[in-house]
C-alpha cells in the first residue's frame, strides 16, 4: 500500500490520524446538538433456562432488574472502556429487557441521549452488551451455553452526518 | 408459584438468596484453585469494511491492537461492570483477533486465568465483548451495520463444578 | 394495587418508568442552570476519641485533611456509585469538617455546584458520607463504636422545581 | 504537644506514621484469615414517603432492589473511595433492606467477608452508606428531608485484634 | 507566619481556601472557552534497550501503540487521579511518541482540548506521564534503570489568565 | 527483521507474545512471595515557588498532604492505568515528600509491598508520578514551568528474578 492510499483509508477509519495511529480525534469544531442512539442485543438460551428465569423472576424481578441496572451503569463507563471514545454527559439512559418465548430468551434494547459534539452509539451498544453479560452471569449456573447474539445499532439521530436507521 | 418452588428455582439461579434477592454470594468455603476460561465472539461486517480494516491495519496495527488492549483492560473491570461478580486477581489475560475473510470480519477469543475461589467466565466474556465493541467503534465511520455475534463461553476449567467444553 | 395506581405512584418516585422499572430519566428538555446543593453529616464519638483526633491532628492535619479530600474525590464518583444519577460536570466541591466538642465529634458540610440540567444533591450527600466514612476509618483503631449520624440535605438552589431549605 | 506525645497518639490513630502523616500501613506481617464485618444504617422518612415506596415497590421491587445492588457494588469500590483502605478480595457481600413502619423508613444491613490480612469494616460501612444514599436518590422527588441515620459497625470477627460486637 | 500572610500566600496557591485547606474551587463564574494544553516528557534508556524496542516495534507497533493508548485513556482519568481537578469533557486527546536516537529513548507529547471553564494542563501532563510509565512497563524486563525525565507543560492557550508558552 | 529474530526480541520485551502482540502474560506458575519496590521522583521549581509552598504548607500541610494521598490512591489504580499490569493486592503504600532547598523543590519516594506472583515496580512508579503531578496541580498558579524529573526505580526485592538496587 502506498503512503497516499494509507491516508485515504485512514480518513475513513474512525480514530486514526494521518500516520494510521489511533487518537481521540478533535470534535471541538462540531456543534453540540441533542443526539440519540438506540442499540439492541438478544440473549438466547435453552427453553428450560428461559422458563426458570421467567418463574424465578416473577416475585422479585431481580434477574432482569439487575441486568437493566448493570446496563445503565455501564453506559456511564463507556469512555473508560472504549479507548478512543470521548467522555460525554448523558441525559438519558433507558434499558429494556423483554422476554421472547420464541427465541427463547430476552431482547434487550438501550436508548441513550446526550447534548454534545459527538454521538452516543457506543454508549447504547455498551449498555446492551453489559446488560446481556449480566443476564449470562445470573443464569450461568443453569446453563453455560447461553449465547449473546446480534449486538447492533438500531438508530442514531441528531448528528451532522445524518440520521441512521437500520 | 409457591414459596417452596421459588426456593428451588432460586437455588439454581446464580446470585439469588432464598428471598429471590440478588446478592454477591459467599465463596469463602471454596478452595482457591487455578481456573481458566475461554470465551469467543465474532464481528461481522461488509466485505468492503473488512478490506479497509485489513488494508489500513497493515502498516500500524492500530485497529486490531486497540481492540486487543481494550479487551485486556476490560477484563480487569469485570467486577465493576457485572454487579454480582467477585473481584478476583487475574494472572493472565490474552485476547486474540483473527481476520476471517469468509465471515467477513473478525474472530475474537479471550483466555483468562486466576487462582481463586470462583471462576473467570465473566472476565473472558467481558474481554471479548469490549474488544468487539472497540472494533465497532474504530470502524463505525465506514459502516454502522457492523454486528457483534455469538458471544459465548468456549471452555471453563479448574473449578469444583467440573470442566466445561462447548 | 391497580395498574393505574401504580402509574400514579411511579410518577412521584424518581427514576421509575411507567412500568415501575428503574431508569436514568431524560433530562435533555431541561435548561442548564447554575445549581448548588449543601449537605451535612455528623460523626459522634467518645470524648477520648475526640480528644485524640484533636491532639493528633494538630501538627499535621492529616485526619481531617484526609477526610476532606476523600469527600471531594467521592463527589466526582457520585454517578458511578448511585446507579441512576446523571454524570455531571462539577464546578465546585467544598468539604468542611468542624470539631464539635459538645457532640463530641465532627460536623461535616459539603457544598457542590454545577451548571447542568439537573441538581447536585447526591454529589453533596455522597461527599459528606465518604468524608464521614474516612473519619471512621482513620479513628477506628481507637473506637469501633463511632457513629455517622444525620446525613441530610441542607439546601438546594437553582433548579426549576424551586429552591429547598431545610 | 511534645514530639514524644505525638508518637504515642499517632500509634493509636490508624493510618498515621511516626510523623503523623497518613499512609497505607504495612499489613504483610499479618496472617490472612477469614474475616467478616456487619454494618447497619437506617433511613428515616415521612409516613407518606414510606407508604409510597412500599406501594410502588410491590410490583417490581426496583427501589429497594436498586439500593441493594448499589450497596453491593459500592463495597467493591471501598479501596478507591477511602484513601488508606487496603484493596481486598471480597468473598461475600450481602445487603438487606427491611421496611420499618415504626421508624418509618428502612433498616439497612450489610455483611461482608474476606480472607485477608486486614478486616472489611469499611466495606460493610460503605455498602450500607451507598445503599442508603441510593434510597434517598430514588425517593427525593417525594421528600427532600429524608435522613440517613446511625451508620455503625454491628460486629467484626476473625482478626487478631479480637472480635467486636456492638 | 501571620494569619494575614497565610491568606496572601494561599491566594496564590491553587486549590487552597482562606484557611489553607485544599478544596475544588468554584469555577462557575468563568466563561467556557476552547482551551488547549500541550505537555511533554522524555524516556531515557540504554542504547541496547532503545535498539530492542525499535526493532521489536517494527512489525506490530505494540510497545509504542500500547503506551499511546494508555496515555489517551489516562487523560480521561485525570479528575479521578488528581484530587482537586475539575471533571471536564475532553474534545481531543492526541499522544505522540517519537524515537530519539540521540537521547537515546523516546520523546512523548500530548495535546488535549476542551471547551470548559478551566484548562486541561493536568490532563496533558497526566497523558504523557502514563504513556511514559507504560513504556517503562513494556521494557522493564530489558532494563530497570530506564528514567522518565522532564515532564513539563509546553503550552496552554484559551483561558482568561493568558496563553503560556514555555 | 526475520520472523525468527522477532521472536527472540519479543522474548525480552515484557508483555509481548510470540507474534509481537501485547498481552497480560501468565504468571500463574510463579510463586507468591512478599515483594517490595521503591521508586523516586523529584519536582524542580523556582526558589520563590518553593518558598511559597513551604510557607503556605506550614499551618495545614495541605499541599504536601494532598500530593501524598494522591500518590497512595494512584498506586491502587495502577492496573487500571497501565494496560498490561496484573491487578494485585497491595499490603503497604507509603509516599514521602521531602523539601530539598538545593533543588529547589521536593524529593518524592514511594514504597509499595505485596504478597503476589509478580512485583510492584509499576505501583511505586505510578505513586511517585501522581504525587508529583498533584504537586504541580497545587502550585501551577504560581509557576507553570515546574518540572517533574527523574522518575526512576530505586530498588525491587523479593521476586525470583533477583533483587535490584539502583
Amino acid at each position: 500500500m502506498t503512503q497516499e492510499n494509507s491516508h485515504i483509508l485512514s480518513a475513513n477509519l474512525t480514530h486514526l490520524d494521518r500516520e494510521g495511529q489511533a487518537q481521540m480525534v478533535d470534535v471541538s469544531e462540531k456543534t453540540p446538538t441533542v443526539r440519540q442512539a438506540v442499540a439492541a442485543a438478544q440473549v438466547r438460551m435453552l427453553p428450560e433456562t428461559f422458563a426458570a428465569i421467567q418463574a424465578g423472576n416473577a416475585p422479585k424481578g431481580d434477574v432482569l432488574g439487575t441486568a437493566r441496572l448493570a446496563g445503565i451503569m455501564a453506559a456511564k463507563q463507556t469512555a473508560n472502556l472504549i479507548p478512543l471514545c470521548h467522555p460525554l454527559p448523558l441525559q438519558k439512559v433507558e434499558v429494556l429487557l423483554t422476554p421472547d418465548a420464541q427465541l427463547p430468551g430476552y431482547q434487550i434494547q438501550a436508548t441513550v441521549k446526550t447534548k454534545a459534539e459527538t454521538g452516543v452509539e457506543m454508549e447504547a451498544l455498551t449498555a446492551v452488551s453489559v446488560a446481556a453479560l449480566t443476564l449470562y452471569d445470573m443464569a450461568k449456573a443453569l446453563e453455560k451455553s447461553i449465547q449473546i447474539e446480534s449486538i447492533q445499532l438500531i438508530s442514531k439521530t441528531g448528528g451532522k452526518s445524518g440520521d441512521y436507521y437500520q
